[in-house]
């Protein structure tokens, strides 16, 4: 037995496919002056056919794993995108004289080396994201390495000293039961996607193991535990068939209750929907008793291409989502980019803080065309199923105004030429601008719904942004201004008569759910692999307490105060 | 009489000094493969020696203007420091052999070109300040230009096609009577500097004068109706002589109320202090009738310099702003470094979104000798006079225990050593996030005053980087959501008996006045500029019916009713 840590839960078993660590061997080759530019087009020309590569697992990703996961390989774009990475290997070329692929190599040892001196995850992680890239690099500046293949006819337990996305997106994930690496960190991308993809993950075994793994070898990996044995004896095989097999069980149970009512023990319904990216995860929203689709992330649309798509082509997308789910609301977000999300032919300004920048409605209420395209578009689809729209980032009522006047020409628009709609469709806002939320009485008199997005809120009421990770540790879902927010939009949408749901990372958050609870909402929408862990613990969850609690929460000052609260309502919740 | 622009107000007479455009003439030099690395070296040499004359301006603008306004010239470094220009220019040198001032040319004039035909009044002046980065730095690669010199022996009108900041930074002040320039733009970074100088400025007379204007024509320049003469008749001189002396009058008008005691006519007292960014803006303050200064940058302190201040350094410019206010109070606000303004010699991750990074009070707490140092180098300066210690950016009751627990520690420090400091010193925080301001009543049980800073604040609101000027409109102060929060944050400081002032350039908004009477706001601080016209306004303010107006105001749903009710308020003050 060999201890490690735990990355993805589960438990599998199986023969090991040991995958070599890609190690580049080439000369150190210079070239005179006359060859620098036919370097420089060499690298340009790679870097080029990475992004293009990249681009490409990007979209398998989103349409297997959906559109989070996928995010994944931004941060690997970037990184070619990267001027600091890009000058150094231009530099060394043009003042050292060195061939294009031994200044990439140079480039990446020398921020792997720098990010891995320093005792830091995270920066672990990055330096993880960087060979990842240089690796890709080289194979198009070089040509491919020959990797021993998987083995075709049997699953396997993926053994590697470290494990790339990359290498894991090359893979066939139906035949990986489970996954061991030596390196590696439990935020690292591999990790997050290994828990996407439902695969046991152990990592972290470094300088524990007698001998290495050999292909062959039969491994356990257990993933709840952080554990892994290879070539255990028989009884050992024994309890883990067993375990793997209550464990298995327990998928089932949950499965179990995707159709039974959402409500807690005291009979408070909570509609659960699910917050998807592409329309192939709608099927398994559905198998998780999603009520629907309480977010449809429309820009997976607009992205991985070269113009923006026409109005036919989007109108066929959301009908066919509205089709699919046979009259269930379908909340389409309109077009949300800008902030960390660009399109290539949509040229914006580089901004110094595109967070707080150019994005979401601010783009759609600046560009028409390209707004009343999609509000056509959805309006059409609207005549087969219950469809509603929702403005992303308002932090004002002229904002919310002047949309509902374009979405007026949109329908007039439909009715010139004499095409169905739903004239009535239900027009709602995400609520993440604290301006908006401190307005939520004025705006709830102009709208049909409020959801709450919470990662946006979190960020700007705490002026954190939550992907630096320097400063991650205050962006605090449960810091109680926030708290005080949420409490202060959602009783202004209750007062109005409207309802309000809640669509941010924060709803599918476990031990937030007798918050919610206590806050009164009635729907929370999530990613689809939240859906039942989150509705298990509501069926055994207590309304009437959880408002008790709430008035020990609004007391509190702190956000350690308010978790405190919360947990010893958690745990009275899982006794009872 | 030619009619243009009103840059900067006030009336100026004087003969034409005319600066002729700059205007580059040299060959098209290529070099060969073996030259590139010595063409690299001349272009950062170059752009090393505009980089530190540039510090260098910023200084003495700094000195002589105030902080504030030396931030212009970041603009500039920033363009030396951006990787697309560098690129260009670079690329230009590696592929087209070509020597570094022609690919500076080249560049400088296809950015110029681009921005110049946009028709936004924001891109063009980033078309100048490229160009006169650009003038630097081939003035550094080439040898200084021959200007005709300025006149030695009297004032002049200052005229050019175009005026850069650096042009004017290169002038002596006190001799230049007023500006007029064929170009440019209210917003321009030389409009801006005119005013801050006082100096009266017309612009956009392009394509308007039937002949250029001549070294030696007599100009007279009317920055109020936006209006120039040139080589005007008797009867034009003999009227502008009169209205010269008016405005001269209403200026030492203006500087009489500076010690009457600051109050509304119904005897409200409002406490009028200064923002200042160095010690010698302290006099300036004070004769404009400031009771202290609310606010003052410790920032410039650790600028333009090599290495982090020590303590006795910080003490001495401590102690010495102390003795100049001669017990008025002195609010110091700690380090407030990172978003916009980083220090060469503490060296910070780059971040995607600064404005929500690790900035402030965050690098503070995070690197405690830093911070210990300042705050004892404070509080043996609060030996001197009433000096107090304010806390930039804290969203949460944890980091201001923190902070308060390093300022313990200090104290002890100093009892060790013997040094005397006020143990009773006075502690405070910005209230800038919106998290802070929510939950504002917590916080006031554990410091002794508040000021509002509104910038930061506003930005968080809105989730609107108020230096982003393709969304600069969504800036707006008067949103009901911050007026809301204001009163929030004001209503918890009076339940907790702590005073609350506003810091922030809201503060010396005219228009805002009759805002902060009706929420209670008991002291304002601004730029030393902005007293005197405040206080000529709040002398004639009611304060009993700025607090009826407020009753309205806080009815309002959008920012243009809430200045439709503000300014129907305004003009009954205006006429009584």
């Amino acid at each position: 037995m060999i201890k490690g840590l735990g990355a993805s839960s589960g438990i599998a078993m199986g023969p090991a496919y040991v995958i070599p660590a890609w190690d580049w061997e080439f000369p150190d080759k210079m070239v005179d002056a006359t060859e620098l530019s036919f370097e420089f087009e060499r690298l340009y020309d790679g870097v080029r056919s990475s992004k293009d590569e990249l681009e490409h697992i990007k979209q398998e990703i989103r349409e297997v794993l959906g559109q989070e996961q996928s995010y994944i390989f931004d941060a690997h774009l970037a990184i070619l995108e990267d001027p600091v990475f890009m000058n150094e290997i231009q530099g060394i070329i043009s003042r050292q004289y060195k061939a294009a692929e031994v200044a990439v190599k140079e480039v990446i040892d020398k921020f792997v080396d720098m990010f891995d001196v320093l005792d830091d995850d995270y920066m672990k992680e990055r330096a993880m994201d960087i060979k990842d890239v240089g690796n890709r690099l080289l194979k198009h500046l070089l040509g491919t390495v020959e990797d021993t293949p998987p083995p075709a006819d049997h699953a396997y337990v993926l053994v590697a000293k470290e494990l790339t996305p990359s290498q894991l997106v090359h893979l066939d994930p139906a035949s990986i039961l489970g996954i061991v690496t030596m390196m590696g960190g439990l935020t690292s991308h591999t990790s997050i996607m290994s828990r996407a993809m439902g695969i046991p993950f152990v990592l972290g075994l470094e300088g524990k193991l007698i001998r290495p793994i050999q292909n062959g070898d039969m491994v356990i990996v257990d993933g709840e535990e952080g554990v892994v044995y290879v070539n255990p004896d028989h009884e050992t095989i024994e309890l883990y068939e067993s375990r793997k097999n209550n464990w298995l069980l327990h998928q089932e149970r949950l499965q179990e209750i995707a159709h039974v009512p959402s409500m807690t023990e005291d009979r408070k319904s909570v509609r659960l929907a699910a917050n998807i990216g592409s329309i192939k995860e709608i099927d398994q929203a559905l198998k998780n008793g999603a009520i629907g689709v309480g977010l449809f992330r429309s820009e997976f649309l607009y992205m991985d291409r070269d113009s923006l798509p026409d109005e036919n082509e989007q109108y066929d997308v959301y009908r066919q989502a509205a089709v699919k789910l046979e009259g269930k609301p379908l909340i389409i977000r309109t077009l949300d980019i800008g902030g960390d999300k660009k399109l290539d032919y949509l040229p914006m300004q580089v901004e110094d803080n595109p967070a707080l920048g150019c994005r979401a409605i601010r783009i759609s209420l600046e560009r028409h065309e390209l707004f009343k395209t999609q509000l056509r578009a959805i309006l059409r689809a609207s005549h087969f199923g219950q469809v509603k729209i929702m403005y992303p980032m308002i932090s004002s009522l002229n904002e919310l105004r002047q949309a509902n006047e374009l979405l007026a020409q949109a329908k007039q628009d439909l009715s010139r030429r004499g095409q169905p709609f739903n004239p009535n469709i239900e027009v709602g806002l995400t609520i993440e601008v604290p301006g908006a939320a401190l307005i939520a009485d004025v705006l709830a008199k102009e709208v049909n719904f409020f959801s709450i997005g919470t990662n946006d809120l979190i960020q700007f009421v705490l002026a954190v942004d939550r992907m630096n990770d320097s400063i991650a540790h205050l962006y605090d879902p449960y810091h109680p201004a926030v708290i005080r927010l949420l409490k202060l939009t959602i009783d202004a949408a209750k007062s109005a008569g409207i309802p309000v749901a809640v669509c941010g990372e924060f709803a599918g958050d476990i031990r937030a759910l007798p918050l919610w609870l206590g806050l009164g909402i009635e729907e929370l929408s999530m990613s689809m692999q939240l859906l039942l862990p989150i509705k298990h613990r509501l069926l055994t969850s207590n309304h009437a307490e959880c408002e008790r609690m709430l008035e020990e929460v609004l007391k509190c000052g702190t956000s350690e105060e308010i978790i405190g609260v919360l947990e010893s309502s958690n745990s009275k919740s899982s006794a009872s």
